[in-house]
């Protein structure tokens, strides 16, 4: 069979079906953000991976090398962040093409220590190797987090509410621009949301912050987009959804450029990818310490909808208050056809 | 400046001068086998990674998929090993060309797994993604080792006996003659070289009991080809070396293929690469207890010299007792051309 027929998540449920891990060792394995690991008594260690290839992830005509470096960082933050955790350590493996010049991976490798320093991580190791073509950077990260404040894609239930930290739409809408440089608009706008995509950052504060909370009943980031990352909680947690549409918060940005551009912003905000915000669910009873908590650290963040029974399937509610059925289905790395 | 021209230890060295880490976290960060990491008081966590490249670390005209998969985890495996420490916990990072079908993807992955099920390490996640051109698999792998058994690469002191267990020069064999067809040989001969070249085994059980007896000052598996591996132990440790060549053990498969091809097999031995045997180094008042050690669980293991002054730098007698001088220099991905 091919791949493209198949598709990312099938190929990933494919391979690892006979997956077979030591439950006195691993809490979760394969199926979240991170795998979660019993090696200390106290801290359980997360633990997560993610490759960034040229011309599959980014591009060098669009991005510096630092800011490639920087992302493959983020990426993985992001990653930890989605299960409360706090990044500790990374190695970082280099495929590097003999065109580049030594000068180019000093900034590459500028960048990775950048955002490092950022999210306090130790980068403590890695790889360097040739490519015969593309740039390949893939890097894994440790974190840590306490057993009571991890949070997983599978605890939502029906009634409780969603929420999305910051904005979004932003990413798709840097994207946007970089493939049709003819839109004409802002020099602030469009820095706004060409740094969106080409130097995100993680929501490392407000992660950590929802796991402390310890009323968190899922997460995830936002890295393949809001309603991707809703099928993924609602698939885990056995129970569907519904979003308002009117609710989704499109970053203001977006929605210029997309008017300019005639283009849908809620296409973007909805399946766009790479906002890496977060969006988790919580009870209606524990909404107040959520808000309070998310406000004390001045995190911005919405309500958009509710988990409701898996029967209901994920719906979008529009407007004029007509449901959208959705498919459970984000964006695909195989078969989505819109990204780099 | 260009990458060939600088190659890849002056690379790493080059990007990672200014890698600051929490000393109160990381005892060892870049610069051996593994990094060591203090996340459990009672046992110490090693971390490495290492990235196989379609075309630059293997190619499949020669090897199958699950071939492949499992060396993927094998060569990490290895680095454990060279750290005294047992591998636990992996994620594996795919970036799949589209001209792959998933069943050689599900071979691939059995792979994997199998090397996983062998050495008994769980691999808990990863990455899959699109590659535009050759199959990539980065593999990242935990460890553990108590602090009291952790063995590094800095350690030997002038006077140390040099041992390697095992032959060398297989894995060398095997990709001459997948290099050189013509080369008539037995099939047993054939199979044992090609063997060790595509299916590799990694001296996890012997690294641990290495690191168990206390006893090792300095270790490393030799996947860079024996001199190379000496050179970092002798370039962390500050001493030299001096290797007698009639001792370093030859594998007998290896020295029939060099017979035949009119080559010859210590060069194989000494700079061949991906043996993965280990090569380690003890005070000549321990060798009793390694020797012990070793005979009990039935490791094979060599004396092919000692440990000298810095600046007696790093030789080989040669059999008529003429002292060849070595650079300090091992296989090298970027300036190697010998190599796929």
């Amino acid at each position: 069979m091919e791949l493209l027929a198949l598709g990312e998540f099938n190929l990933i449920n494919l391979i690892t079906r006979d997956l077979a891990t030591n439950p006195s060792e691993v809490v979760k394995g394969v199926g979240d953000d991170a795998a979660v690991l019993k090696v200390s008594p106290n801290k359980w260690l997360l633990f997560t991976t993610d490759m960034l290839i040229e011309e599959v992830h980014f591009s060098l005509s669009w991005a510096s090398f630092f800011q490639v470096g920087a992302k493959a960082i983020t990426v993985n933050v992001s990653d930890i962040a989605a299960m409360g955790g706090q990044p500790t350590h990374s190695v970082v493996s280099l495929g590097l093409p003999e065109r580049l010049s030594v000068e180019n991976i000093e900034e590459l490798y500028a960048g990775l220590c950048q955002a490092a320093l950022d999210y306090n991580i130790n980068i403590v190791g890695g790889d360097v190797t040739k490519s015969p073509a593309p740039l390949i950077i893939n890097v894994a990260l440790l974190g840590l987090v306490e057993p009571e404040h991890v949070v997983y894609r599978s605890g939502a239930q029906p009634g409780n509410l969603i929420y999305v930290t910051g904005c979004l739409g932003k990413s798709a809408a840097g994207l946007y621009l970089y493939q049709h440089p003819e839109v004409q608009v802002s020099e602030y706008a469009r820095r706004l949301v060409c740094n969106a995509f080409l130097c995100p950052r993680a929501q490392s504060k407000a992660g950590r912050l929802l796991g402390e909370s310890k009323v968190v009943s899922a997460m995830e980031d936002i890295s393949d987009g809001l309603l991707g990352e809703l099928a993924r909680i609602c698939q885990a947690s056995k129970v569907g959804c519904r979003i308002r549409l009117k609710d989704v918060p499109v970053a203001e940005e977006a929605r210029l450029i997309a008017s300019l551009a005639k283009n849908d912003p809620f296409k973007w905000a909805l399946s766009g990818g790479e906002d890496f915000e977060l969006v988790f669910t919580v009870a209606p009873h524990d909404t107040i310490k959520i808000q309070e908590t998310l406000n004390r650290a001045g995190v911005r963040y919405h309500l958009i909808g509710e988990i409701v029974s898996a029967a209901q399937g994920m719906t979008v509610e529009l407007p004029d208050r007509t449901l959208l059925l959705v498919p459970f289905e984000g964006y695909d790395h195989f078969t989505c056809k819109e990204k780099l």
